[in-house]
């Protein structure tokens, strides 16, 4: 049998979280939900599945240092920096480059976001040996559809088709289509049809089917990481590679460039609760709450207030009277205070906090 | 002529002010408004009216070493540490001991509480020494007048009765009645009339004159005021002294003990502006405020949200999004956030905080 790889994918401003996520402190590298930053959570996930050897990391140079930081268990080799962000598409190409280099057997590796909350491990192992099991045996792009329950616009859907296996086992399924965020409207006619699945970013394939794919529909990117894995074979530093190489590729996402696409995608049905946690309203989803709702991270009061959302750092007090559904983020050097319901638009608030130029708050 | 002394009134215990007062850092030793700790701004507006060395500080034990840091102006001997709260007829009747040890003439001296924002400094001074005019040439208990501009419901009441000095000067009135603190219907009939003032607990009498007012309508306290003045005649120690009779003393107020009971009360119309700042929004009041009409002490920047008090200590940045008239006060340990309308019960939640015995973001 050959090896399996997993790629984890982390990249991300860390916007969202913000004032506990930074530049270089994004949300993977904060224990958001749970008592582990999520990345370390995501590697951890997949121990037993993936000898750990075989896990790489691909984040930007700025959090390298962070990941390695947060994360001690993982071979700095395998901690991939990226000298510019480049979208999906490349760094899906950057990482069939780095499961070759190790094991040019045509092994199967699974690109896994760094930041998901998953608490059944059990089930998220089961869900992608299946995973793995398909993409190891045939020419497919295997993704992890997620079943809905509500009609998120945050998430891309995968349209599904014909079922490949009877019930009771893991469901695999023909994919009609990849379609990108939709509105709300069509989100919830997504939503009613049952036939729809999120994409969740989680793909396992064989090096030589994702190459093969990239190859007839992006060519040109291709043909430039190829640059790349001559350079490898060579024995040339992999940062001055990526350096010469890396800012010259297409920026496209891996759904647009290829997996709405492809015709040979299939989805395994995700066996396990998922939830990616994308902005702060959703902690409270994963964490213990007070008979009005409230969830209190750290020390604090709130009095006569319910539905709110308060984290503190550690040893910090923050008392509320008389607000309802408030987020209220407290760190050493700043505080957020927005409502749950704009918590999109904290990612613009630290784009204006950039533009001002209070750069101390953000890094 | 005889000198002129002032007694200022530090007590409190720093609740309304919570976070940023706290119990040894009451809000008269906070700059709420201004540079300086508002009891400093109390001390240096007396400056060229009451020599320096007449002017005395009753507080309590416990803030008398941060009254000393905070004005280190005041004579270190001319503040006192009351051992216990006694109210302010026993603090009076220890002001008129406390002068008259200096000057055992019948001096007048002014009663000041600690913490009133008082813009105009002249017409202060210029009111005051009309009360100290009066005081000094009669048998009268002179208190300043504040002619009200809303029908505040926190302050005592002083009914006016015929006045004593033509337009144009100084006003100066006989006084019917003093109130307590009405009802809301009732301050709107007294704005209404025209016939009140606010009682902002600014008195100036003579030693002689106040010491007749409490031997008559408190004899119980001023023959246990007695024993102190014996004491410091007799040398003692003025701690040891209010160590032993101070807990002893009848706990009432001087408004309810003499002044509604007086019949020789004169008013003065202060000729200034005045502010007991008594809670947080009352800060707006006296900040520059965005077009919005928040008002942000420290950095921060509010997002799409309008009436809001951001209160921030050095350095920290405190960001909103979203959310109108917010009262937002961070402290290194403590942060709280409260509607406007609620400020009110900043001080039951301080209460709350102390039952819970998460004093060390009290003390």
């Amino acid at each position: 049998m050959s090896q399996r790889f997993a790629v984890i994918m982390a990249g991300g401003r860390g916007e969202r979280f913000w004032p506990q996520s930074r530049l270089k402190r994004p949300k993977h590298l904060l224990p958001i939900i749970g008592d582990t930053p999520m990345l370390c959570q995501t590697v951890d996930r997949l121990a037993g599945l993936v000898p750990p050897e075989n896990v790489f990391v691909i984040t930007n140079r700025e959090q390298r240092p962070g990941v390695l930081a947060a994360c001690p268990d993982l071979e700095p080799a395998n901690v991939i920096g990226e000298p510019v962000g480049r979208d999906t598409a490349a760094a899906v190409g950057l990482a069939a480059i780095l499961v070759k280099s190790s094991d040019d057997a045509g092994s199967a590796f699974a690109i896994l976001p760094a930041d998901a909350a998953i608490h059944d491990t059990k089930g998220f192992q089961k869900t992608l040996a299946t995973a793995f099991e398909v993409a190891e045996n045939g020419e497919y792009l295997v993704t992890v559809g997620i079943k809905p329950n509500n009609p998120a616009t945050g998430y891309g859907y995968i349209q599904k088709g014909e079922r490949l296996r009877p019930a009771g086992v893991d469901a695999i399924f023909e994919v009609k289509r990849f379609v990108e965020k939709p509105d709300l409207p069509t989100a919830e006619k997504y939503l009613q049809s049952g036939e729809y699945f999120w994409n969740a970013g989680m793909f396992v394939w064989r090096t030589d089917v994702i190459g093969n794919a990239l190859s007839v529909y992006t060519p040109e990117l291709w043909k430039a990481l190829d640059k790349i894995e001559d350079g490898i074979g060579d024995g040339e530093n992999l940062d001055s590679l990526l350096a010469e190489h890396y800012p010259n590729l297409d920026k496209i996402s891996i759904d647009y460039a290829v997996m709405e696409k492809a015709d040979n995608v299939l989805t395994v049905e995700a066996n396990f609760d998922w939830d990616d946690v994308g902005e702060w309203p959703a902690i409270a989803r994963h964490q213990s709450s007070d008979p009005k709702g409230n969830v209190l991270q750290g020390k604090g009061m709130i009095r006569d207030g319910s539905g709110n959302i308060v984290v503190n750092e550690k040893g910090h007090f923050t008392a509320i009277i008389g607000v309802d559904d408030l987020i209220v983020v407290q760190t050493g050097d700043a505080t957020l205070i927005c409502p749950k319901s704009k918590a999109q638009e904290i990612k613009k608030l630290v784009k204006e906090i950039e533009k001002n130029s209070d750069l101390e708050h953000l890094l």
